[in-house]
């Protein structure tokens, strides 16, 4: 077993539930939203995950993907999202074309988003799509020939940056699947437009009892329907203005950036900048000697005035931003193995 | 035969046609204009053609092209066929570099045309190259060590399209090559611009008969160089200012977009979009239930007061514009196949 | 050996040499300055070098780094290097992600360097980082998990390209490593912002007894840091205004670009735009029918005014700065190997 261990309870349980049968649901299907997924399809995500590590760091190397296409078509800026499936790919032996700024392509023209998805869907194995309107990924989907991933839609979701997320907690806190339920979980910062924390908050929402504490400005606060959502399936909610009171009883801190290219008026988002910011001093003050694991969806704003995580936690070894990054290729990876259908090779390795 | 057949005559006599010798005039050389095949040439690559389709579709896989090397130069925006390209290239094994953007070239430097791809012919077995400006592509090709493959230049040629155009053709009405003899085809749109209708025309005009319906505003007419090449060997043609008359005696129809990048004042082309709208209604009233097929080299401009082809249209099986966009992968991999000198191991299979 | 030898003395000297046992400072390492070489660093790597052409060319094809992944990261307009480095990893069986462009990256959001080098590093097996500011790539090697290459750094360094410039002058010159001691090189230019200039004067001051005349516009000389450690080495140096004096007694002529985006006023730039001009007159006179050959970094200035080097020199045997250009891939590939360690498997073919 590739992975390093960090909490108190082995991680190695994933590896046990190895995958005996891909479920159907995966198999070219498309990756819209969080919604579509139960419980159970946790098991199969992250013990294949938990598999793929000692690829995605090149210690094995397969070509289970040889010849296979990954359409990357990104109408948003990015990195780490982009390059993180681009990386998952290449690492299962396949090969990526990139179609990453709206102006280079056939859009100018005139071209409707549904024509580009079918075209581009033609050519290749499988889309991932950003698209920085909501539910434009999903009308991708409905034309193209080949399952589409969503990469971010907007205001939207960002599920496949859930599913590591949730991968992340249990690999920094030595949680199994089990003992998510009773999670505390503190999301700081814009809860509005960020589609990473709303990802999240639905799939945290599939266990038992969570408690979810939410800080972050006022006219920045988490949808109502997402809160409902989660009520409605019983965890507890508490909202919060203030940084240092709040993430005193949480397990996880999760912190966001302001979403300014979210804002109609972007000078808005200005006044929100540097909000909640966590340092060392108040991170140990509050949460003492506790592994209560950092995260941040990344980029971290680093810009003075902003500093979401004040970089005196770099080296803290509960920051685990990085790890978090870094993990989004093992759970990408298990992803495309599963829709492509060729996720039985390997646990028959 | 893993190839859908739409028409009356089976597509499989090109699988018969098997190459058994790769010609001489294709290894190695450059593909600039329609302009050096020969109708013969139509046999060679079409069979290789079909013979491709099952690896573009990935229902076979080679790695004929392993460590080989295609640089796609776009000096101008393009989606489907830079990635068309690229496609095909990696479904044959091999790997791709793009400069798909002038500003991030060194050309604002101040380097020539012929420095770039002096060097980068240098650097890839194979170049694709799409520019702004007629003759450019002609440029490269003088200087560069490696073959050049002309991806479209201004309002030249656009070899590959054409190619890709007359295997759709063949497909969706079932002809042979020899029962392309005899095609009626109305072109519509800026016949003045558009540089697939000039490659295609060129490539028709190695047939006997055809008889070309021209369909155009009176400034966007076919350039009368090309009408003079067809008339010479022999072939019939009409122009045309409406497009209801024009279409009910074509069996095949090829709209195209109001190339507003070719103007050299862009807001004289917004006079003539939305000057020909395919729709349904029109479309069934001409043509009835003959299997007449509409083609497009995409992109098709959606824009309210455009509209080419109409998205109620979107649905009707005679509607072979997202076909004719697939089919450029396996054209273009037999290409890149009898360029590089490999077609005789597809031959051998 | 597949290598053009074009002058007196053999080069098949290197491929005897071969590498036995790879250092141990090149596993892993960062290549961040000419600074780290000492002299018989250039057996190893010249040598690797000299064996990888027959690869670079596609004569014989290698798998080595099957599954690994290159990260090119250019905040900086480039084309030759970003391709060359892409070609070499490539030739070496690997898949390269591309980052070319400021704004289509996290930096945006106001993400530090470091942050994206981390993640970037987190990915990829090896990072390859151009940025526009001196110290920037050291910055992002001090952070990054997989070794960083210095694809230049602001007017600071260009290490890869001065060991290919090394490598190129042996080839042309006919000169063994040991025949370096000796030579006489004339820079011509712009040598107060040209790093290549920079790099390749440090590594000539491994030899011994090299003689530097250094041809510049008074404003442009080289820096006093570089002439002061040419000197403390024992080089001899001559500054002068005049082209034509200068290359006279040169063994190899090193022509260099105004760098017009290192100026604080890129309109000052301009007046020294086209201050250079070597024709085939002026050469032919200075040089008579010795073996000088004349190099440059490309991209060259061919805009009217520039033309650092005159195109009726492009057929000049002499005129080596395409063969140049060529010479990056198979040095980098020996770089990828060395630093990946994978170099032993090609000494043991």
């Amino acid at each position: 077993m590739s992975i390093r261990v960090k909490g108190l309870i082995s991680f190695c349980e994933f590896t046990l539930l190895m995958v005996k049968r891909v479920p159907m649901n995966f198999k070219g299907s498309n990756i819209l939203s969080i919604d579509q997924y139960e419980r159970q399809d946790m098991v199969t995500i992250f013990s294949l995950a938990a598999f793929m590590e000692c690829y995605a760091q090149r210690k094995k190397r397969t070509r289970v993907l040889e010849g296979a296409l990954l359409g990357n078509i990104f109408f948003e800026p990015s990195t780490r999202t982009r390059v993180s499936f681009e990386t998952a790919f290449y690492r299962l032996g396949g090969s990526v074309f990139n179609i990453a700024d709206k102006t280079g392509t056939s859009m100018v023209k005139g071209e409707s988003l549904e024509d580009t998805a079918r075209v581009l869907g033609g050519y290749a194995d499988v889309l991932v799509v950003r698209h920085p309107k909501e539910g434009s990924v999903k009308r991708c989907a409905d034309v193209s020939s080949s399952p589409v991933i969503n990469a971010g839609d907007g205001s939207g979701e960002h599920p496949t940056q859930a599913l590591l997320d949730l991968y992340t907690i249990m690999k920094e806190s030595g949680r199994s699947l089990d003992q998510i339920d009773g999670l505390s979980i503190a999301f700081v910062g814009d809860l509005k437009h960020g589609r990473t924390v709303h990802s999240l908050a639905k799939l945290l929402s599939l266990f038992k009892n969570i408690h979810f504490i939410l800080i972050s400005p006022n006219p920045l606060v988490m949808p109502q329907e997402i809160i409902q959502q989660l009520q409605s399936r019983g965890h507890t909610l508490e909202e919060c203005r203030d940084l240092a009171s709040g993430i005193g009883k949480a397990d996880v801190i999760y912190m966001t950036r302001i979403q300014q290219e979210r804002f109609s008026n972007p000078e808005d988002a200005e006044r929100y900048r540097g909000c909640y910011c966590l340092n060392k001093g108040l991170y140990e003050k509050q949460v003492g000697s506790k592994n209560v694991p950092i995260m941040h969806p990344l980029p971290r704003d680093s810009r003075p005035g902003a500093l979401e995580i004040d970089q005196d936690l770099d080296d803290h070894p509960n920051l685990a931003i990085f790890r978090q990054a870094n993990n989004g290729v093992p759970v990408r990876m298990a992803l495309f193995a599963l829709v492509l259908d060729v996720a039985d090779i390997f646990s028959r390795t």
